[in-house]
């Protein structure tokens, strides 16, 4: 039993993903590194440049205790205005349930970070069966829909097949990709591109936190309720996005997981068709 | 079909978890509101105390220009120092197949964005496969183990329940949250609380990245080649880490939610049992 084909195809499982994980870091190495290296030298010569108009702080010491006092605490990522409202801590709780964690709002205090490590065994489960349900409910309204659309238009084949519902939830992600990226590239001033890349980071709940929106609001000490439209619309752009890729995901990983170790990888060929 | 009372469970579902958000967003807010409001104090004086000793920069325009030159830039989070090493884009790579994504290194170019993109298509299934197989196996592995010392103390009832796979699973994480942030807060000069709370941010992967293992080193410099050890110490802490809460949740979480829908609430009791 403990050395089965089961264990077998784990270990390959595992192999793979190791190959993977290698391709991924020989390709990034090779795309970001350079660029690094220029970023850094033009940060060193903006440095010097504000440096030598200011003899007084040539002195290494005291630029260094300058910039630690300001951004090497442990808040330099929130700024220094106020994030802690009840919106803010909404968009937090959202942030924490989904597992996207932006990271740009962390609690600070020992109760916070206590709360936090308690909220998460209830609120991720919880979250992952709503979605779960969500997700379902979602693949039988499109089932639903694409099966009235095909009596009409008289198809021979009525039943609605994995592939189909696929195809229309990867159709649905990617108009909503494409529309909330017009509104949070003018929103944000973020270009259309940073947008498209900063929905797709979110709704694999990625979430880096380099492009997180309502962050320049929360920075510029900006009210959240002055912008609740905006606050409204950018958590329901996440949730619904969560929703498709969850049924999707739905769709496609655990049936294909369930199919690949009940038939072999034959059973991915019987899923889609 | 549309509105069934399959429909009305989601529909609860979906409230109960606002409701919960709802929560968690007061208590956060009570909590963390008011330590924001000193820490901000504090920050506002030491900047103060700098800027009296140096009596050149009392000129605000100047003061923000240095600091927005410094970090306000999209990569102060990463510091001035090499990121992109090939054991950097590894931990990279890992980061964004498991959707930990701490954002302490994030791709600046275009083309390491793109890439970024792509690779989370392939990636990410094969990672929940991965780890659904890995979790899979560890339950089978653990129930067979269990059996062994069962029988080996005559008990009557021979058969493995979900219930003490799950308590067995939570003493094996509880264990390696313990043992490892003796590790991490020695090597990261974190307190033990902090090394707790940022093993539990990680293995829910919600990765918030105020908490970053290896970041110092990359940060001030330091090959992560020359600290081999503790990188893959790290890699293979996240690693297990995920793999036993991925068998404990789809213990957990896909079994209630089948249980749910088959049997109604009951059901959660008869998994258990
Ligand atoms: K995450
Ligand atoms: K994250």
């Amino acid at each position: 039993m403990i050395i089965g084909t089961q264990n077998v195809r784990t270990v390959a499982l595992m192999f793979i993903v190791l190959m993977y994980l290698l391709f991924g870091a020989a390709v990034f190495n090779a795309l970001e590194s350079k660029e690094e290296h220029n970023l850094r030298e033009i940060l060193q010569a903006r440095i010097s440049r504000i440096l030598f108009k200011n003899e007084t702080i040539h002195n290494e010491v005291l630029f260094t205790s300058l910039t630690t006092a300001i951004f090497d605490s442990r808040h330099f990522r929130s700024g220094t205005t106020k994030q802690w409202t009840f919106p803010g801590a909404f968009y937090f709780s959202t942030l924490v349930v989904t597992l996207i964690g932006y990271g740009h709002t962390t609690p600070k205090t020992m109760g916070g970070k206590i709360f936090c490590m308690v909220y998460t065994v209830a609120g991720v489960p919880l979250n992952l069966i709503m979605f779960q349900s969500v997700g379902e409910r979602l693949n039988a309204i499109i089932s639903f829909v694409l099966l009235r659309i095909k009596r009409l238009f008289g198809f021979r084949r009525h039943k609605v097949s994995g592939f189909e519902l696929i195809a229309v939830e990867l159709c649905m992600t990617t108009m909503l990709v494409l529309g909330g990226s017009l509104i949070f590239s003018r929103q944000e001033k973020w270009t259309y591109f940073e947008a498209i890349y900063y929905s797709l980071v979110t709704f694999w709940t990625i979430g880096f936190g380099d492009l997180v929106p309502l962050a320049s609001l929360q920075r510029t000490g900006q009210s959240l309720y002055s912008h609740w439209g905006y606050f409204i619309f950018t958590i329901s752009f996440i949730l619904f996005g969560l929703a498709l890729v969850a049924s999707s995901l739905n769709l496609l990983v655990l049936r294909l997981a369930q199919f690949h170790s009940e038939n072999g990888i034959g059973g991915i060929s019987a899923f889609l068709g």
